[in-house]
């Protein structure tokens, strides 16, 4: 099996290394993943400039591939040749911070799944929740273990058609953790703010600042899962198709 | 009523003039649209810089606000204050070009309906199914006619919670539409091929290259109303859930 690891926080950050490691134990892994951090910047198609792909190494000293891309670019790069293996599998990760609720849009980690299952390949999304106020290098090996019994699960099944799984993992050591748990996206009450300010001559701008979001704790969800000890899988669908009110939209006035 | 009006092409497209005037007939226009195009960039919230608000002049000498932003940031500086006046509904586009099956998630058009919807607000992306081989100024009379419609009706009926109107207009004069189909969301095919090239110093780069992407045309789904000549008018929700596979999901091994 090959699998290929990428994330959205760059080809540096720890939690992709601790990915790659764990996915060894399941076949051949080849790193691809962007030069930069991309967090919260949606799912990208770079179409207005071409995109370099160079060789880097891991901390661990293996190779990986990077890129100036999206990390949804990352896996549009590699499926469409620029690695040469049949891939069989995509997973990407391990995000320092739990992508719940309305993230999955936004989120790097889980559109480069995305574009994973749209390019014909399972995809998995792996993220952590960790403490929001933890500074500090954070313990990936719970999230890791996670993410090899996920993936063995679905380089087993398969995925169903046009499905993504999101996973989150408290921020708990193994023996700590509940189980599992299938759930439901959840809601996200995101707490940003404007913070204008001047620059020095006197020229505004804007931050868009705030508190970090926070979840709505509801049984079934996500952010529940998480909040209850238990690691939260959720499989997106990428038909958005909001079916329970198509007729109540029929019946307006169409004239 | 009051409207914000913004795109993913940037400020100065003639698809985002034609949308402004035409919703000037419902209430008071704002116009705040990112300054370059961003098209296939996804749902981005830019929190690592800083963001630009400024005031410009569109074509028919109206002021509008433009950010360095993507356009969701338009729609999220907007409704966090830049924009001091309540907004009632926000309306993006209008796209050159179509957005049906899995382009939701890339369409800058559509993810600024998305944060609109994510904000509170009431979102509707439009987009045109313009003739892939038309070079020149694309007419948007029809286009801008439809979204005026459809947003007289979003205004009067209000949208369900978490859903965002994804609309598309086959390029069409207005006595030739056959009408309005609520639609779902069909399949995209995209035919993406990668292009290898080596810079002047040898050094190889890629660009993401191929054929424009087709639909599959299939009754009931936003490109077979684009073809049978209908207004595609596709409700998307914002909870991704695949709510059919998560039985089967749980009967994997967990433990």
């Amino acid at each position: 099996m090959h699998i290929l690891v990428t994330n959205d926080d760059g080809v540096q950050a720890p939690g992709l290394l601790a990915l790659a490691q764990a996915m060894r134990d399941l076949g051949t892994v080849t790193v691809f993943a962007p030069d930069r951090n991309w967090s919260a910047s949606g799912h990208v198609k770079t179409m207005d400039r071409p995109l370099r792909a160079r060789e880097v190494l891991l901390a661990d000293g293996s190779p990986a591939l990077t890129t100036d891309g999206a990390p949804s670019d990352s896996v549009a790069l590699a499926l469409l040749g620029v690695v040469k293996e049949k891939i069989d599998l995509v997973v990407s990760g391990i995000n320092p911070h739990e992508n719940i609720g309305h993230d999955v849009t936004y989120s790097g980690t889980v559109t480069a799944a995305m574009e994973a299952v749209i390019g014909g390949v399972p995809g998995i999304a792996v993220s952590l929740h960790s403490p929001e106020d933890f500074h500090g290098l954070l313990d990936y090996s719970t999230a890791a273990k996670v993410a090899r019994r996920v993936a063995q699960n679905v380089l087993e099944h398969g995925l169903p058609e046009g499905v993504v799984l999101n996973v989150n993992v408290p921020y708990l050591k193994e023996n700590e953790l509940k189980g599992y748990m299938i759930t439901r996206q959840g809601l996200r009450l995101y707490r940003d703010a404007l913070d204008a300010r001047h620059d020095p001559r006197g020229r505004p701008y804007y931050w868009i600042g705030g508190d970090f979001p926070i979840g709505v704790n509801e049984p079934g969800t996500d952010y529940g899962a998480l909040k209850a000890g238990f690691v939260s899988i959720t499989p997106l669908q990428l038909d958005l198709t909001a079916r329970e009110v198509m007729e109540e939209i029929k019946q307006w006035e169409w004239k």
